[in-house]
């Protein structure tokens, strides 16, 4: 028999909405997901969204349901304001989502803003505070790929200064709407495409918008196939954030905090610039948080 | 009255479909365009797209229609293979498209090709070819702005070697299809952002995906409006360009062809960075090829 619940843990992103029933230990108990991220509902529709995940965990007690991620901004269900960093990750009073089922309370975790230069962070502050919860002693880097990828300076159990590459929603936007999507659409991987979009990006990171065109040019006059297209593709993009990033990668401990796949990538990029980095898995180090 | 129809000019290329009813000699005497662009039709629709357009330009003999840009593309009406460079910009032989009507000759002018870097391009020799018709001694580079920038290097009446930037589609996409849609929704243009964006990504122009990102987040956090994010997204994406071209413009005599406003946009940046580069009109050159 499944332990009872003793709060929910919550993950609404833009895209996805991922829930957990959590026992009085911290553990999960269960999950439950959909795809009402907050980018596609109005007002109206978050606690319908929620109660649609887990009703079948709420008691006759209220329960506390603790959510991070774009739900908090202000297009969201309740605005918590960004706190400044230098910060610790989950310094910041949590805000009251207003909930009409008398079952619910449900509190909604701030983001994290720089000022100079302007950077704002919603969902990834919770999984540095589960990393720093598991790991308190670290200091150095963190990388968390996604459609925006996030580099923190993390030390003494803060976050010192952040950085945001739009990386992951170029390869979309670049794969999907443009000129390239007649040469990139594949399902295979190939790691040596990859590795050498990586290097040639490196080399002249500033000839982006020059190498982007040559996957076109190449699959036109020289065949080259749709797997070796795409994965060149991504290992570009990769390449260039790393150049853009050096600053805060080089010479320290890096660790990535993500989805193994793409964690992966990171993880061959880096290493092909000699520098080694540790993984950690963005479902527990949210869940941890 | 007007005078009568000797030849008719087209420029096809991905997204319209544009002619000119030109008279013997060689001076543009009518126009027409749809949007009916290789893109967006299927081989059989080809003839009856022009048609639409030249019908009332027809004599009962027949009457050579000469057409340009991505209507000789593998996908287009009549494959007319690529040149490779160097070579004049219309040193090959027509390809002849398979019309119905018989008073129709319908020839495909073939694009140019670089092999070492990859790089294609159908269109831009037609006006690349005006424009050594009208300065047959240009010695320099040529920048002609548009959804894929081509840079080509001419002398001695022949290009010499060329490269493809796809700014233009990389401010499309992003302003339409990425996060960066809330904040560049405007009409407006701003100047000084523009500037802004070409000294930044000049600067340091590896940073790119960083620099997109920042146009979102200075719009969360100090609510700079969409003009300035739009003409900053513009700036940031040219001076890219400019930084990955600069072997090609710097201390050379450079021209730049296509349409006005976007003309002008190349021109203000490369004028920040100490070039100064003279104007020629597309459609003008367009025709003389």
């Amino acid at each position: 028999m499944k332990k009872p619940t003793d709060w929910i843990a919550v993950d609404w992103g833009t895209t996805r909405l991922r829930a957990w029933a959590m026992d009085h230990e911290n553990q999960p108990v269960d999950q439950a997901s959909s795809l009402k991220g907050m980018g596609k509902i109005d007002k109206s529709a978050f606690e319908p969204a929620l109660l649609e995940l887990i009703e079948p965990w709420l008691g006759e007690k209220p329960t506390n349901v603790i959510a991070c991620g774009m739900v908090g901004a202000k297009q969201g269900w309740a605005e918590a304001p960004y706190c400044a960093v230098p910060a610790k990750p989950l310094g910041q009073q949590l805000a009251q989502a207003p909930a009409q089922d008398p079952r619910l309370r449900v509190h909604v975790i701030s983001g994290l803003k720089q000022l100079h230069p302007a950077d704002v962070m919603r969902g990834e502050e919770t999984q540095i505070a589960g990393l720093l919860a598991q790991h308190p002693d670290f200091d150095g880097v963190l990388c968390l790929p996604g459609t925006h990828t996030k580099w923190a300076r993390v030390s003494a159990g803060e976050v010192v200064s952040f950085a945001t590459c739009m990386t992951g929603e170029l390869f979309e936007v670049l794969s999907r709407h443009s000129v390239l999507r007649h040469s990139v659409d594949s399902e295979t991987w190939d790691d040596a495409a990859f590795s050498q979009g990586v290097v040639e990006a490196i080399a002249k990171p500033q000839a982006l918008a020059l190498r982007l065109f040559s996957i076109r040019a190449e699959s036109v006059l020289n065949g080259i196939n749709p797997a070796g297209s795409r994965s060149r593709l991504s290992g570009i993009l990769i390449g260039a954030e790393l150049a853009a990033m050096r600053g805060y990668w080089l010479g320290t401990d890096i660790g990535i905090v993500g989805e193994q796949q793409l964690c992966q990538a990171y993880a061959h990029a880096l290493q092909d610039q000699g520098a080694v980095a540790r993984f950690f898995d963005a479902e527990a180090m949210t869940l941890a948080g």
